[in-house]
C-alpha cells in the first residue's frame, strides 16, 4: 500500500477536491473560460483537467466497464500526455464555451462519486491504485496554484482589473525589515534528494551524494525595497549585470520592472489580486524572472545558490510559512523568518535529473522528465501553494523568462 | 425630421434592439466571451457596443445630466472611433470576463428605458437626434450580422463544434440547379449611388455619373458544385488564375477550400450554425475570400462585376429573398431568382469614396471613409442580413482575403 | 512590326543596356549582392533578371537550338513569373553569392551579343518578336528605377551609409518655393487611357470614356518644408487624418516622419545617395506612403487627385523634367514647373483594370493585371525614371505602406 | 608571463592569423558577405571581428598614440561586448557591403603588422598582453570553426549549392564500422575542470570535486546507419523520445532528418562542403541539435553521458583525431577509435558556471559566462576544429535546438 493510509487518503481526496472548489468560488461564470496568453489556462480547464486524471488514470482501470463521463474529455482536457491524443492546442483552451462550467461542475461531482466509491469499499486495490490517487492529488495541488497565478494574469490583462477577492484583516502590512544575515556551511559531500516512504515527485529522487563547496545564504528573501534600488541604480539598462538571454529578453519585452508594476505619479503600483495597490517595499520581490533574480544579484555582488545548496542549508528548517490556505495570497508578505511559503525562490540550478533517477514507462514517464531542458529549479513554495504539497525536497521549474507564477530570490555567495 | 415618423422610428427601435437578443438567445454564458482571432468579438461585446453607440451619441447630449451606466464602457466598448479614447486592444476583447453578461443585458434594458423615453415623449428634439437614432438602428443592424458570422467563427474553433441553432424545416434542401443565364446591358451614362432622403449610409452618397460598357451579368451565384469543379480542376496549385496577393494568401495560409470546408472519405464537409453537415452542390458557395471569387472567375474565363455594374443590373430588382429574420441562415440557401439575401456577393470594385463625396466631421466622420484603402465592395446582403437593412446602393466591404462573412461571387462579363 | 524601326530599336536596345550599366558603374562587387529586405532585391539580381528576361522570351523562341546560357538563371533570376518555374524565396536573393558578378557580366554580354545579332540581321522576324524587344527594353527601365531605389535602401541600413555617388555641380539647391497655384477643370464625359500605336502596358489600354466632376489641381508637388509642418502638428499622433490601415501601420511601425529622416539637434536629417544631408524645405518631399500622402491631404483640407484627373489635367504637358539621366537623382529635385519627374504622384485610385481591358494570355499575362489588388496607382515619374520610359498615361503602382520609391504627393480638392 | 614563450607566441600568433586566411582562400568576393541566418556571421565580419579583437584590447593599450585603423570597427565588428558600444544588429551583418573585402584584408595586415611589432620586440610587456594575446588566439580559433560552419550555413541557401572545395584524395570513406563496445567506471569523488597554468577559458576553471555513480560510456559515437534506423522507426513522429521543448521544435520546424539531410528516391542525400553526396552509414551522424541527440537516446534505451562523465573518462585519451588542419573536413570522418575531433558530441549537462569560478571583470568578463542559460555543453572538437584549441577540459555550448555545428552524439548508460 501507499504511504497514506486508505481512510487518510480518502480525506486527503475530499480536502484536496473541495481546495480547489474553494479556490474558484469568488468567479463568475465569464471568469471560467478567459485565457490571456499561451502559458496560462482557464479557471474551468484547470477543472475539468484535474477531473479527468482520476477518470483516465483510475476509473478507466479500476472501475469496471467504465465510461468517459464526458466523451470529449480526452481531447479536450488532456495536456501535455501526448503519448494519449494529440491534444487540442493549448493556445486555444479560451474559446472551448462548451461544456459549460455548469457541466464541468457535474463532471467533477460524477468522477468524485466515483472515485470515492473505490476509496470507501475497495478491498482489493493494489499498491498502484493507492499511487495513482496520490499523485493525482498532488497533481491537483499543483494546479491549484496555478489557478490562482493563471487568474491573476488573466484579470490582470482586463483594462478595469478586477479583483479576485476582498481585503482580509488576516494580516498586517509590513512597515519594517531587518537587514540579511548571512548562514555558512562547510564543504562536504552531502546527500541531496529523497529516498523517503511518503509521497514525492519522481524528480526528488533518488537521494544522492553531492559535493558541495563552502557557502553562505541568506536569512530572508530580497524585498520590492531592494529591489527597487536596482531599478533606479539602472538595473534595467546595463547589460553588464545580464546574462546574454536576458538581456534579449529585457529588449524584445522591453522590460523595466517586474511583471504588474507600473509607476504613477512617482510611486510604484501592481496589480493584485485585491485590485490595485502601492509596492510595498517590506515584502518579498515577486513576479520576477530568473533573468531579473539572476541580474539583481549579480549587481549586488552576491550570487543566487544552487538548489543544492538551498537543500542542504535548510534541512532543519520546519515547513512553516504563507501558504494557500489562509487565503491571504500576495496581499500581505513577510519576508523575514520565511524560508518556505510566501516566493518561490530561483536558483541557478538548470533543472536536470537526479543522478541514477530512472525515467518512468507510459503516459505518466512525460510527468517530470520532459521538461528537463531550458527550465531553472525554484525551491521553497509560495503564498499559492498549498501548506502539504511543499517539502525540503520539492523542485519547482519554469522556463527562465517566466513572471506570472509568486517567484523571488534569496541570495547566496562562496565562502563565508 | 428624419425620413422615419417618430413612431416608426420608436417601432423600430424597439424591433431592432428585441432582433439583437432574440440573436444571441440560444447562447450560454460563457459563449457570450469567446472571440476566435482579431476579426471577430465575443457577442458580448456586440451587445455593449450597440449600446454604448445610443449612449454616447444619443443620452450624453440629449438627456440632462445624464452619466455612463457603466463607467468604462467608453475604455472596454468604443471600437474604431479613435478620436474619443484610447481603445482597448480588438485582440484583447476576449479577456474582458467583468462586466458579467448579466450586467451587460442591465446596461442595455437601463439605455433602452432612457432612449425609448426621449423617443415617447420628445417633442423639442432636432433633425441630428432622429439622424442619430436611425444611424444607431442601422448601426445595430450591422452588428447584428456579424454576431451571426462571428459566433459561426467562434464555435467552428471547439473540436465539439457545437451548433448554434436546431434544424429548422422551413426550407427544404435544394436538390438541383438550372445553368447561369445572361443579362445584358447597353453602353451608356448611367447613375449609381443615391441622394434620396431615407436613410443611407454616407459611402452610398451622392449619386452621381458613371459610364458603364456593355456588360453581362449572370443571374444566379455560382454554386457549391461548381466551385468544387475549380478545386478538382487543380485551382489552388496553379498560380495562373491568382492575383498576386491571393496567390502569397494561398501559399501561406495553406488554402485549399472555401472557410469551414473539410474532406472526408472523399465528401466535402462544411461547419454550419447547426453543426457539421454535407456540402449541398445546389447552394451558393460561401465563405470565400475576394482572392477566391476571383481566382473562380478568371477560371471559368469570365470576371467578377464591377459594382456600378451589379447595381444598375438590379435596379428594378425587389428586396426578397433569404434574410435573417427567417433564421434559417446557412441551413438552406436557394441560389435561384437571389439577388439580395443569401450571400453577399464580392464585386471586382476596390472600396473608395464616390466623386464629390464629403467626409463627416467628427467622430462620426470615422464612420465609413476611414475604411476607404485595400478593401473590396460587396453587393446585395446575405442570409445573416436584416431584411430593411440592405438596399440597390448599399455597400459592403472587407478586405480581400477575409472569409469569415457569408461571401460568395456572381460571374459576368464584357459585352453581350 | 513594332512602332520603333528595327534601326531605331537596335539603338534604344543598346542605349538601354548600357544605361543600366552606367548605374551600377560605382558600385563595389560586394554592392552588388546585399538585399536588405524582401522588397528590395540585390543588383545583381537586376542585372541578371533582365538579361534573363530577353533570354526566354526572345533567345529561346527565335535562336534556333539556343540554350540557357546560365544552367540555373531560369530559377535563380525568374520572377514573378510564376508559371514558369517554381521561383527561388524573393526575400533570399541575397544569398546568392554564385554565381559571381564577373560571371553575370559575362552572361549580359553573351546575351546582348545574340539579340544585337537578331537585331541587326533578321530579316523574317514576326511582329511579335519587335514587341517582345520593346517590352524587354521598357521591363529593363523599369529595373533602372527599382536599382537606384533598392541601392539607396540597401545602403541605409549600412550603420556608415555609404554614398553612392559623389555631388554633381550640375544644379544647385533650391532657396525658395511660390505658393501653390490651382488649376481648375469642368465637369464632363472625358477620355482616359491609351490606344496609341507607341509603346504602352497592357495596363494602360484601352483609352475609355470616363466621368470627371468639377476638380482643381496644384500646379507643384508639396514640398519638405509643408510636410514639416504636418509634422510638428502632431500629424503622426492624430488618428482623425489616417486611413484605419494607415493608423495601424503608423502604429505597428512607429512611424514618426517620412523614411529617411531622422532629427538631430533639432534639424531634420535624410539619408540620401550622396550620404546624409539636411533635408531641404524646399524640395518636394519625398520616401512617403500612400498613407501618408493621403493623411497630409487631409490635414491640409485639400484631398489627392484620382489617376483619372492627373492624367486629364496633365494632357497638354510636356515630358519634361527631372529624369534618371542626369544622374543628379535625389541630390537637388525642383518643385516648380514640376508634373512629370522628380517625384511619384501618389493618386487616390486604386490600381485596377481599365473597363474592357483583356488580360493577355500565358507567362507576360501575368505582367501587371495580377498586381491589381491592394495597389495604388502613382503617376508622372521620379528622378530615378529613364526619360523616354514615361508618359501621360503612363501608371505606376504599389502598396500604400511602401516608402522606399521616390514617391510624393499634389494636392487636389473638388470644385474650383 | 603567459605559458607560452614569447618566441612560441609570435609563431602561434603568425600561424593562427595565417591559417584563418587559408580557410578564405576558396571563396570570390561575393561569398564573404553573405549571411544566412541570424546565428551565422558573413565570412568578412568574421575577418574583421577577430582583428578588431587585437586592436580593441592590445593596441590600444599597448602601443602609444594608436588609432583605431577603421574608424567604425568597433560598431560594426564588435560582437557581444555589449558593455563597449552598442552593437550594430547581429541579423544584419551581411548588409555590411562596405569595407570591402580588400579593405578588411588590409586592416588584418595593418594589425598584424603592430602586433608582431610588438612581439617580435616588446621587452617590457606586462603578464596581462600575454594573456591577452594568448586568449586573441583561441578566440580567433573559435571563429575559424565558425568560418566554416557559417560558410557551410550559407552556402547550403543558394539553390545551386556551391561547393566550397574540391573532393581530397587523403582519406577514403568508411566501408564498414564495428559495433558499439562499452567502457565502464566505478562511483567515486573525481576531479573535474582545470587548475593547469597551459591557456584555458575561463569556463573550465577551477579543478573541482564532483561525485561521479557508475556508468558506462560508448567507444565511439552514433553513426549515419543507426540514426536512420531511429528515423525509419517513425523517431520524428514519436512525442515520448522527445523532450517537451524538442517536440515542440520538432512541429515548429517540421524536423523529420538532420540538417541538411534530403531524401532522393529512397536514398538520403547531405549537402556537404564539397557539394551534394550521399550520406555515408558508417560516418559519425551531425549537425543534429541536442533534441535530436537526446531523442535517439532515449530511444536506444540508454541516455547522453554528463560532462563530468565525458570527461572522467577519457582522461588518459590523446589529442589525436580528426581535425581542421588537413581540410578534409565532412568530406570523411571516421567514428572508430574517435573521442576528439570528427563530431562535437552532446552531453546531457546545461552550460553552468562551475564552483567557486568567478566572473572576470570588465568586457571580457562577458567572454564565456553571460552565455550560462539554456545551452548545453559539447565535449571532444570536431572536423572543423584546430587541432591544438581542444583539449580534455574544453566546454564548448550552443542552445540545445541549433544544428549548423558539426554536432553528434555519443551514448553512456548507468552501471555497467
Amino acid at each position: 500500500m501507499s504511504t497514506l493510509t486508505m481512510k487518510s487518503m480518502l480525506e486527503q481526496y475530499v480536502y484536496t477536491r473541495d481546495l480547489t472548489l474553494k479556490i474558484v468560488e469568488p468567479l463568475e461564470i465569464e471568469d471560467y473560460g478567459i485565457q490571456a496568453n499561451a502559458d496560462v489556462s482557464p479557471p474551468k480547464w484547470h477543472l475539468a483537467h484535474t477531473t479527468w486524471f482520476f477518470e483516465d488514470f483510475i476509473l478507466m482501470h479500476y472501475k469496471q466497464d467504465y465510461h468517459y463521463y464526458l466523451e470529449d474529455a480526452r481531447k479536450l482536457f488532456n495536456s501535455y500526455y501526448e503519448t494519449l491524443s494529440k491534444p487540442f492546442p493549448k493556445s486555444k483552451r479560451g474559446l472551448v464555451s462548451r461544456p459549460t462550467v455548469k457541466e464541468i461542475m457535474e463532471y467533477r461531482h460524477a468522477v468524485d462519486k466515483e472515485v470515492i466509491a473505490l476509496l470507501s469499499e475497495g478491498d482489493d486495490l493494489d499498491d498502484e491504485f493507492y499511487k495513482l490517487i496520490e499523485l493525482g492529488i498532488n497533481h491537483e495541488q499543483q494546479h491549484q496554484e496555478l489557478l490562482i497565478t493563471d487568474m491573476k494574469y488573466n484579470f490582470s490583462e482586463n483594462p478595469i482589473q478586477p479583483a479576485y477577492k476582498k481585503a482580509s484583516s488576516l494580516r498586517e502590512s509590513k512597515q519594517t525589515v531587518a537587514p540579511i544575515n548571512w548562514s555558512s556551511f562547510e564543504e562536504g559531500l552531502e546527500t541531496v534528494g529523497s529516498n523517503e516512504e511518503r509521497f514525492k515527485f519522481d524528480n526528488e529522487e533518488p537521494a544522492h551524494k553531492h559535493y558541495l563547496y563552502p557557502f553562505s545564504i541568506a536569512d530572508r528573501p530580497v524585498t520590492n525595497g531592494e529591489f527597487m534600488k536596482f531599478i533606479e541604480d539602472g538595473g534595467y539598462s546595463s547589460p553588464e549585470y545580464w546574462l546574454s538571454d536576458g538581456w534579449a529578453t529585457v529588449g524584445k519585452e522591453q522590460l523595466e520592472a517586474p511583471l504588474y508594476w507600473g509607476k504613477h505619479e512617482g510611486a510604484w503600483y501592481t496589480y493584485t489580486l485585491l485590485g490595485l495597490k502601492e509596492v510595498n517595499q517590506y515584502e518579498p520581490v515577486t513576479h520576477i524572472s530568473f533573468y531579473e533574480a539572476d541580474a539583481y544579484a549579480r549587481w549586488t555582488g552576491f550570487r543566487l545558490p544552487t538548489e543544492q545548496e538551498w537543500e542542504h542549508a535548510f534541512k532543519e528548517e520546519k515547513i512553516e510559512g504563507h501558504f494557500l490556505e489562509n487565503f491571504i495570497l500576495d496581499e500581505a508578505s513577510d519576508p523575514e523568518k520565511t524560508v518556505f511559503g510566501s516566493v518561490w525562490e530561483w536558483t541557478k540550478s538548470p533543472y536536470v535529473a537526479y543522478p541514477e533517477s530512472a525515467r518512468p514507462e507510459g503516459a505518466l514517464g512525460e510527468y517530470n522528465a520532459k521538461f528537463m531542458s531550458n527550465q531553472m529549479v525554484l525551491r521553497g513554495g509560495s503564498c499559492a501553494t498549498p501548506r502539504n504539497h511543499v517539502r525540503l525536497t520539492y523542485r519547482n521549474f519554469f522556463h527562465p523568462d517566466k513572471r506570472w507564477q509568486f517567484s523571488g530570490l534569496r541570495l547566496a555567495k562562496d565562502g563565508k
